[in-house]
């Protein structure tokens, strides 16, 4: 049975690791869940799973019975637990996936941030403490699942991206693209700074800055193509030529479940199946890079190393909260997250305390360049 | 250093072998070749490869210095050979791969024939004396490359298929079919007799019953899909929903060299490289079972059983030789291998003795209905 924490219970790909456990009662002891600001949810999860733990942004007047209210990071160091989903959206996830990993815990990390962030330390707290962190993503998952009994001959990756809801829009027209717009996902339904990161590629340039990390693969091996039908999750090319896809319908549940149970594979009819012959086609086609300015800023800050990528993703995230509150525009993303790089001292990003001073830093920065 | 044969060293299979041979000259010696009545070939090799063995239908008055000749079945059997490439068209390659099994030896596969007519055996072979079937076909070679690493949890095999030359010929036209036509693969350049079985879709039935045999895969979990880019080998759904492709360039060098490697792979610039972003799009169908009529049948014989699928592969090798000579038409190879097997009075097929008994009387029996 797995003890396992969930960070960020509420949000979809919370509400989806909690359907896998549904799914398997018998596999599961949910330990403790921990939310922001939706409250009344997390008040039915907790009934329904009952964690002897809860955390969230305002603590309730009133606990329900045989609950306590602790912080994420006590709760990923319980003694007791063994695995911890951490779907927190941003930077918030840094510091409880670091404190799971000191107490050798299995991450599975949907919330891709932390690793942008802070690669090289997660990789050495896997190492220095016995723990390990495995993708949620699906696009990470796909190559962790091609790479799998292959010895480690990786000649590419290629990472598979639909492109965005502007795949097909005019580049000179970007600029008047509304929240609205942009938050209409061609293929999946995610969460809000997901999918606008997917709209400027910035999202796959994280994923190529995670596969980095998490597969070892040097930057010049990692390719994105464009797969408007998300069919193909993402591509292995071995050193013979041969290349291993995975595939699948887009539905979050079975990279989470995939996390949860490796090396493990159920059946789980909640999961739909592919049905290749009804899919028609599929199809694919080079990334433009001027259509995508993002993706090749936020690759090269992962590239620079140090503090950079740190100072990308705390850039992004700000700059994305002003996109959806109507405060810059969409090209603006670029902009403020171009600026804030610019304008970062760059220092080696070894430690936590310097990871959090220049994420704090770049946010505070950001809000200045976008004008908050 | 892996001491191999080569059984039909002159074919297109054998030469791409060679071709691989010849790209890691370190990780091989040559110990014989075997061929069939392409006798030049044959004593071009032997200068180049330098075996101490040979065999060809009709033995060369003079021998190369060094060189013996003697029969493929003793080939086999050499105390020193441990890989043996079988290379063989139709139901010629069952008593050499058989002999090499009983001698525990790696049987490369490429011929599928011996598989289908006797896949229970060979895989008892394996059980019994320590040898192994690594298959050398794209389609079987990329399940196996899907499976890799897996638990034995496979929900679904996908077997691709470009559906050969008259995937799209209106099925009223194929009775006037003619050799040259039906020779013109969309895809692939092989030998004559398994672009004939392409077009008539059996080679994808042997296939089916290739893969039920190597991968313990019942019948019902076995499926065909029309892909006509032949750009994805073969699918594996595994029981979580998930799948795995193996892709590559339609270059059989590559399931050549992954079955003389296994596990290992390595880098061979002879094997072109796919670029998937050219590719541009994948396509996939449903199989039409009334323009592939021999599929069906042929699976169901492979169901059945016992001296069936011998029979099956028999009358096929004759119906195919009978419309390459002009003796019968395009869609009386269908006519010819269904009335073979409803004249056939089914036997066990347990031993090689009753497995060639089958395939001699089938053979007579085809070439009876043939009117040959």
């Amino acid at each position: 049975m797995k003890k396992i924490v969930v960070l960020g219970s509420t949000g979809s790909i919370g509400r989806q690791t909690l359907d896998i456990v549904r799914a398997f009662p018998e596999e599961f002891d949910v330990v403790g869940l921990a939310a922001g600001n939706n409250r009344d949810t997390l008040l039915e999860q907790v009934k329904e799973f009952k964690p002897q733990y809860i955390y969230c942004t305002h603590r309730p007047a009133e606990l329900p019975a045989n609950v306590s209210f602790i912080s994420m990071e006590e709760m990923v160091s319980l003694e007791e637990v063994d695995t911890v989903m951490v779907a927190l959206m941003g930077s918030v996830g840094l510091v409880p996936t670091l404190k799971a990993l000191r107490h050798g815990k299995l991450v599975a990390l949907s919330n891709k941030e932390p690793i942008v962030m802070a690669g090289e330390m997660i990789k050495r707290f896997e190492a220095e403490y016995g723990g390990a962190v495995f993708p949620v993503d699906s696009e990470p998952s796909a190559i962790w699942q091609c790479m799998r009994g292959e010895d480690n001959t990786v000649r590419r990756l290629m990472i598979t991206g639909s492109g965005g809801p502007f795949r097909n829009t005019p580049v000179t027209e970007l600029t008047d693209v509304t929240p609205e717009l942009a938050l209409h996902h061609p293929t999946w339904t995610m969460g809000k700074k997901i999918t606008i990161d997917s709209a400027t590629m910035m999202n796959k340039a994280f994923e190529v800055i995670e596969s980095h990390w998490l597969f070892n693969v040097p930057w010049d091996k990692i390719e994105v193509v464009i797969h408007p039908q998300s069919t193909i999750h993402s591509m292995v090319e071995f050193e013979d030529g041969s290349v291993k896809a995975q595939m699948g319908p887009p539905d979050m549940r079975l990279p989470i479940q995939y996390a949860l149970f490796y090396p493990k594979r159920f059946f789980n009819d909640m999961i739909p199946k592919l049905d290749i012959s009804i899919s028609h086609s599929l199809t694919f086609q080079p990334m433009e890079p001027e259509r995508y300015p993002c993706f090749s800023l936020a690759v090269s800050a992962g590239q620079r190393g140090g503090t950079y990528p740190t100072v990308l993703s705390a850039a992004d995230e700000v700059a994305v909260g002003a996109f959806l509150d109507r405060k810059i525009g969409f090209t603006d993303i670029h902009r403020v997250v171009d600026q804030t790089l610019s304008d970062h001292q760059v220092m080696p990003g070894a430690d936590v305390e310097e990871v959090l001073e220049a994420n704090r830093w770049a946010a505070q920065r950001a809000g200045e360049i976008a004008g908050l």
